[in-house]
């Protein structure tokens, strides 16, 4: 890592030189966004795309200092990974292979330029891995704590419809990509986001509806549900087969059931998948999804116990402005 | 405007639901961004585009209570219809024409519903009226100042060609498209982004370089001398028809000259150009553009008063991260 610079060498232009050296790409490997013009970091606008095959979606994500994070025990190359993770995440939501990202950062004035240089460096190792390069953004400081925001743009790909949340019906298989909860201990820094995963199966299964698990199962199965107009019963003995070792760890801590963290914790970041009653259930073993429950005509969220009772499920999960 | 929600009501979904009914075009009237599609607010991305006959550029910039805006003394509709102004002024910088808009919203706690609401709405207003719709975004809350940040994507048109900073060079002739200085008295509210302006003078004087002054005068004219290595000398004879009313008003109350409002002020979102030696100066004149100064090889910024005699400019302005 660089010393750090003087601090007379600060200023947004230090800053900025630092992180357009950092976020170049080599001579050999052209941005995958900017194949045919040179705009990039440090021009009033960057290059998204010149040529378009296809539909581009896009998608943003905020972080704050404190509250998806804690910059006092998180390395800043972490953070920096996670805010751009996250966006990722949604795009494997939607079935896009993502194309490039522009980043915002609002620093707290007693950051290093290091530090700063180092939550860059960390969502751009990232990006780099996901053909998903940092093209752009701004750099901004206050006092307050630490907001990273990072808007990336994704490709529907020609071979693989997008997938919304609003396509469940009655009868379909419910999956997820993972086991879930927990994630507090440290997979909501570490997480792999889906995109290879949405992407295959997207072409291979035809899902009706999917979403990545940002907020927790419960709640983001039900915006699913209710986007679809209607609803589900999860089945609990399934679920077993999904709680996380981080779930039944936290579970340990907190007294609560390792069930209710799988069900309500937030940043889980895999996805949740409704797939069609006749979905060929040996390539969803292969792909490593795991079933969950079935969705319903009739609206509203069950649990089924072993017996065959079934009690509601509450929409419980993160959510912000409360 | 509506009655205030109940407090039980507030809540990420209760916000979501009042922004996409109030971002929702009516039924007769198709977001240019979502021609074919109909992904959009509340979904894991929203659609940017389906077609894509030309070269997408994009860029974000955040606001931040406080530094860039006050939420105590500013209605929070003007303060939306900034955040979302500032990156209409980038795309008029890069003579692009907006397609739609993301908003990422970190809203201080202390924020009601309303509040909310209403800086959603005067970013939407803005935003109708420059085709350019918030068509998605992300929403969070904290005890921290708000902070808010947009992204938006424009289109290079077939006709326009898009405008760089590195242009520029020895012999160019400077003009400015508006009166600088003292925007703190109000205008860094109610500045209209020059996006018509932008298109209708690069379709007709092809630019060799473009800014907006958004960190003073000075302090961009510096990127665009940087970024095209050539220096330029301003003849304060011109800049005496350059200095806004509120940079003199501000200059009574400062003690500084109105000159040194009009060269180091923020937020004035006028264009700074430089055009080609012979450009046709009665078209210059047509379009309400100031003639400023002329770019030289030798770098550096100077200031040449009538006697002839230069001195430096320094390239102060406003800098985050200092």
């Amino acid at each position: 890592m660089p010393a750090s610079p003087e601090p007379t060498a600060r200023g947004e232009r230090a800053l900025i030189e630092r992180l357009r050296q950092l976020l170049a790409p080599p001579e050999s490997e052209l941005h995958a966004t900017a194949d045919d013009d040179t705009v990039g970091f440090g021009d009033d606008m960057a290059l998204l795309t010149s040529a378009s095959p296809g539909p581009l979606l896009w998608t943003v994500d905020t972080l704050m200092d404190g509250v998806d994070f804690r910059s006092g025990s998180h390395p800043w190359d972490a953070i920096g990974r996670k805010a751009l993770a996250v966006n990722l995440s949604d795009c494997a939501a939607m079935a896009a292979r993502p194309v490039g990202a522009l980043c915002s950062l609002v620093l707290q004035n007693s950051l290093t330029m290091d530090d700063a240089v180092a939550l860059v460096r960390g969502a751009a190792e990232l990006g780099r891995r996901y053909n998903c390069p940092v093209v752009g953004g701004d750099t901004n400081s206050w006092d307050a704590p630490t907001v990273i925001s990072f808007t990336v743009a994704a490709r529907v790909l020609p071979d693989v419809p997008s997938v919304r949340r609003i396509g469940a019906r009655a009868g379909d298989r419910l999956y997820v990509s993972g086991r879930l909860g927990g994630s507090i201990l440290g997979r909501h820094l570490t997480f792999e986001p889906r995109v290879a995963l949405a992407l295959d199966l997207a072409r291979r299964l035809q899902p009706h509806a999917m979403i990545d698990i940002s907020d927790g199962l419960a709640l983001d199965l039900d915006r699913v549900l209710q986007a679809s107009r209607c609803g589900a019963v999860l089945d609990e003995t399934l679920l077993q087969a999904v709680i996380h070792p981080d779930a039944e760890q936290l579970a340990a801590q907190s007294g609560q059931p390792a069930l209710e963290h799988a069900l309500h914790d937030g940043e889980d970041f895999e996805l949740l998948i409704a797939l069609p009653a006749d979905v060929d259930t040996a390539t969803c073993a292969t792909l490593g999804l795991l079933p969950i429950g079935t969705c319903t005509g009739a609206r509203g969220m069950y649990l089924r116990n072993a017996a065959g009772e079934q009690r509601p499920l509450d929409p419980r999960g993160w959510e912000h402005f409360r």
